[in-house]
């Protein structure tokens, strides 16, 4: 053998040997990543989201809506726990269901009509005699109106009695309460006041201060109407609301189960006795149609009322009826028969198992109680919710779809009587969901008005309703998103971004305030769908909310006829409120937007300096460091953005990315503080909680620096000082969260 | 060629590709692997535990604790921002210094002993003339003693005014105060107490209530020296209080700055007035040596006390002096002339960035300032904690080692007022520790007596204690571990363990207190080293603490000679501690154990029902759903603790990883309730909250229970439902935290 073909071999063998090695390295896939490292890596699934929105029906919406409106299902009535199995059943169905399912009860306080007692407001002549009985029930226009389970108009937790009109002289006394006039004398009156502005129960808590002995409440059609009060314009000829319609509601300030503040209402929980109970009003109530309201105030003495409505006469403010009328030397009786009981409401729970980050939580949420057949109002938005977990459902048995996060569904009870069954969960499961809650959604009235989405949330949430909106079409033109077309509606100009569509940070935030102020459980943001697309055009109405709201003409009838014939809007809100989901639940980064803040936090410091600027130098007060908190914040969030932007460009670790994530999620928190507002329940959001002054900055800084110029103590200049300290150290823990959690 | 030819060399050249093959894909590191995948499973290292503890210099500390003790270092003072200077370039060096360092500041309210107008007590006879006055300072037994910045005895915070206790007839009067035997009628008096027992403060607060004008208070050889008082037994010829030491103190209940409760004492925070300070007494007080005590309770009249101590003589109650004494007709005074301000206090705070998980912090601290020279309280805390950071602080450097978690030290400011450096630092970095933060250790007083390690912590804290406490060996005793060392002196019969060292769970709680109340910033652990292993067998002595404690005596000369000559003790204590450190820091899954909670809820149920059974039943009030919470909560530890076990033997995603150590982080959160006391500042722990009552089960519920059988009123009982309802749910939520994230 030749040295060089042994050469030759070793050398050919070499060859081969070395051709084997690269391919044996290169060209196999070895496969030595753990399986998991790909699925940290797999990102929000764009494809999945447009199958997702494709396979979103109307048809089911609307067979989904049929249903869950069939009866009037107040809460705990049979026809709710009819819904309560209903929903269980969808939620548990193999083909379409979730992981988990679970019914979750609490014994709540409620407050309901005696049905053998009507409640009614009457006109009582000298002899006793009645000459006026408010209508115990609204007109049955339609079969709907005739069904045995409706309740009667009323007002939970109004107090029970009867009170008379006390005569001044022989003129009886009814009065006209229009923004609670201090020019009027009220002592001793009842009120009629109307429906909008400020919270029901306040207006009677308002009116307790003025001396007045009940309150009558009803829906002026200059609010709700556009002015129109004749029955022809109405429901079933139109959308308005007939002239027997009345809004029912819940009478009481604070929400949540009243016997049990910040703990779930079980078996063994502590009840406060009802006298504790804050936030209710000491007297009588009783809401009535514009029908009847009618009677009452085109009868009025007095002088004409500083604000008119549309029942065709003029207003005066009372007190006491003309001599001429059919009521003159007559009394006005407020009759109310509430019965307050504790009843079982349940919440139903569905789970899907996150998975990447099984503990990390985006929630989405409706309520399932109405007042009466509630088609609109929740039954629209548990229409949508179902369509949403039937899609989603169904990919994830087929195992075609798992979500990163995990994602939880609820349908609470009893949101009618203040926010109860989502109170309730928020309490037993706060320590569970407080640090692991990156979002919650809340889709409850879905569709009623205005060719437009309206969102609210807090301004983080802004990015992802904005880019999920881009993806979905108007109904009945494909050219045009729901982000253009809520542009065009709702619009401001933002300094940062130019124009953009008007996302409201803080009106009413309903479910908000519940996993917010409970301790801010979902700390992040709260997307809340309201009014949304119509068939008509609807874009000039002037109506407060719409007609049928709270009325035994908020039917399925209604809602198919007058507000999404075809449920198409109902399909759009679908797509739109399902594409946020997916978004959050689905994406690497979470999609919320830190900087979002500093526009808000700009315009507080700005009105803070406007307004208080002067008196806070004379009480040696200084506006500047939270001027530098402020200024914080802002390079705080630009460095994170910068920050994300880089990772998604780099092969970073999961936990880096995970840190990320929990500074997105935990800066909702940071601008909390249990110490905060003492005297209000639950609220600990140092920018959201409500404010009586109308000054548009810090809430407490703004009520505290609204008492101190009325009052000018020492101690109430200690408590200006007090909550801009407040203010100033929750936009520092905000900047520190977002800061580098390795950097103090 | 034969075919063979060709067939063999193709054989050939495919064995040899094939083995290429092979070995290109087992053989050769293809390293696809993202370089973070080792990363997160390099789990803690024992080998480089072993060379830590090897490298831990008991000279080195020898040297810290000369250089950190040399002068007072009153908080505040320049020597204690000499030691700020010496924490910095310590851990700012090259060589071995952290990634990160930071002097933080704040402005807090302190209160000093006047330097031109020394406290004191005096005998005043009727014609003015002074027949006794305590003394200014402590004797000069050795130089230390005549350091012209010593802070004569004092009691900060004590009002102050000159008390002369009022006639009574002619009779002057003064009162050994002793447990407050209500017996004695104390009106008008002025009380002499013995520290011991319940706080300082508390003393005077609860005079005050039986008609106390002015508190003096002493050490009583008994307490401290087991009985002697002769010069010639104490320092500096023993460990013995000499009979002019006298314990300086803060005379206040509360923790933290206490003009600013809950915010960071900054510029732009509001102050409280001084008035509204909570917890402070409003009689004037001062302490005294037991040299001068003994001359004022040695001529005491009345009857012979309940409690008799060591001075020498039969301790009468008084009032008055008996009238063969010196100080017959004599009025005794309390002059104090305190001074309160608002001084700058810094905290040193060092950063070692984690390598895996750096927004999971583990946190170790000590405070810097002293009364005097402080040498045991708190250098000899700080001379460990230095020598931790040198020798960790040198592996860093060197590109040895990284912590998995970010480690914070702090060397905390003007603690011994009190707790105020720490307490200010929890509150302005609240946002940011409050989610992170998964333990804190605290060294302070390292060695002091008994030769036994002593640890105090939650229960979780017990499984790292041990863990690191079998690893190191007592000194002088190469094998003996101090684990078993500890568990020959102090031990206890577990009912899961069966024997095992006794760790204290609820003893003061001192840095806990801050971090657990404050809003469980670092919610799961403080373990804390107090008396350690000393030479001498001091394991029989009957001192409360060590005697010189808080006195002008507690000097290096001091420590090097009675307390740890050669410093072997301190070492032993370093290398305990940083094991400690090291495992929670380093460890993949933190090494908590949240069954042991499981022991001490059925201990506080046990108590409940053997306490309060029959009562409760009387006013309908269930415990049961406490036992089914405690079961909940037994079942869930060991599921974690399976689940725990598991997680190791699989290859398990890195955020499942974190999922479970979060549930360790987050379980002692979940016992926190900021609304459980509202008329206590600062404590939400519903299982450590301190109480009065003499109940060892839930705080709440235990003071509760007590009010309600004094005043049996119908509200006091509903306040043990309120409390029982708070215990209830504090379980159920530390039990929910605990069960699987995915499961509602």
């Amino acid at each position: 053998m030749n040295w060089w073909k042994v050469a030759g071999g070793i050398l050919g063998g070499g060859v081969i040997l070395a051709i084997g090695l690269l391919i044996g390295h290169f060209g196999i896939s070895k496969d030595t990543k753990p399986q998991w490292v790909k699925e940290l890596y797999t990102d929000l699934d764009e494809e999945f989201i447009k199958e997702f929105m494709k396979e979103v029906d109307n048809k089911r919406i609307e067979e989904n809506l049929r249903a869950l409106s069939e009866k009037p299902h107040v809460a705990t009535s049979q026809a709710d726990e009819d819904l309560v199995q209903l929903i269980l059943s969808r939620w548990r169905d193999p083909q379409i269901g979730l992981d988990e399912v679970k019914e979750e009860r609490y014994d709540v306080f409620l407050s309901f009509p005696d049905s053998k007692n009507p409640n009614n407001v009457a006109v009582v002549r000298s002899d006793g005699s009645t000459s006026f009985t408010s209508q115990y029930m609204e007109s049955p226009l339609t079969d709907d109106q005739k069904h045995p389970d409706i309740l009667q108009p009323f007002l939970a937790y109004a107090p029970n009695g009867t009170v008379t009109i006390e005569k001044k002289g022989s003129n009886p006394e009814l009065a006209l309460l229009v923004n609670l006039a201090k020019t009027i004398d009220l002592n001793g009156t009842i009120a009629i006041v109307r429906y909008g502005g400020i919270g029901r129960v306040n207006k009677a808590i308002n009116a307790e201060k003025f001396g007045v002995i009940g309150v009558i409440i009803y829906t002026d059609p200059k609010n709700i109407n556009d002015g129109k009060s004749d029955p022809h314009d109405s429901y079933p000829n139109s959308w308005y609301l007939p002239p027997s319609g009345v809004e029912r509601g819940s009478f009481k300030e604070n929400f949540g189960d009243q016997l049990t503040p910040y703990y779930p209402a079980k078996d063994f929980t502590y009840r406060i006795p009802e006298s504790q109970i804050k936030g209710i009003s000491n007297i009588p109530a009783q809401p009535i149609g514009y029908e009847d309201a009618k009677q009452l105030i085109c009868n009025l003495s007095g002088s004409e009322a500083p604000w008119q409505g549309s029942l065709g006469c003029t207003y005066n403010t009372g007190p006491g009826f003309v001599q001429t009328s059919l009521f003159s030397n007559s009394d006005v009786q407020i009759n109310v028969y509430n019965k307050r009981t504790i009843k079982s409401s349940a919440n139903v729970m569905g789970f899907i198992r996150g998975a990447v980050e099984p503990d990390r939580y985006i929630m989405y949420g409706n309520h399932r109680d109405s007042w009466v057949h509630g088609a609109i109002d929740p039954s629209s938005g548990t229409a949508v919710m179902l369509e949403i977990t039937r899609v989603l459902g169904r990919k994830l048995k087929e195992g075609k779809w798992r979500p990163r996060r995990s994602i939880i569904f609820g349908s609470w009870g009893a949101e009618e009587f203040g926010l109860i069954g989502s109170t309730e969960f928020a309490e037993e499961y706060y320590s569970k969901l407080r640090d692991r809650t990156a979002a919650y959604i809340n889709v409850d009235i879905a569709v009623f008005a205005n060719a437009s989405l309206r969102a609210q949330g807090t301004p983080p949430a802004q990015s992802v309703i904005f880019a999920a909106s881009k993806q979905v079409k108007i109904p009945g033109d494909s050219s045009l998103t729901v982000y253009e077309n809520w542009k065009n509606h709702f619009n401001r100009d933002s300094p940062h971004y130019g124009l953009i569509p008007q996302m409201h940070f803080n009106e009413g935030s309903v479910y908000g305030s519940v996993i917010h102020y409970t301790g801010s459980t979902s700390n992040t943001l709260e997307v809340k769908f309201t009014n949304v697309f119509t068939k008509c055009d609807y874009k000039k109405t002037s109506a407060r909310i719409y007609p049928a709201y709270h009325t035994a003409f908020d039917t399925f009838d209604y809602a198919s006829k007058y507000i999404d014939p075809g449920f198409t809007s109902h399909q759009t809100v679908a797509r739109t409120a399902g594409n946020v989901l997916l978004r959050l639940s689905d994406s690497i980064i979470l999609p919320l937007g830190a900087r979002d803040y500093v526009e808000l936090l700009e315009n507080y410091y700005n009105e803070a300096e406007k307004q208080f600027l002067v008196n806070l130098n004379l009480h040696k007060i200084s506006l500047e460091p939270l001027k530098t908190a402020i200024n914080r914040y802002k390079t705080a969030s630009e460095t994170l953005e910068e920050t994300i932007q880089n990772l998604k460009e780099t092969d970073e670790t999961p936990l880096r990315i995970r840190m990320v994530n929990d500074q997105l999620m935990l800066l909702e928190r940071a601008f909390t503080n249990s110490m905060a507002f003492p005297n209000r329940l639950y609220f600990s959001h140092v920018l959201w909680a409500t404010r009586s002054s109308s000054f548009a900055t810090f809430p407490g800084l703004a009520d505290a620096y609204q008492q101190a110029t009325e009052t000018d103590t020492t101690e109430d200049w200690h408590m200006v000082h007090h909550q801009l300290t407040i203010a100033i150290q929750a936009v520092e823990s905000a900047a520190s969260t977002l800061e580098l959690a390795t950097k103090l």
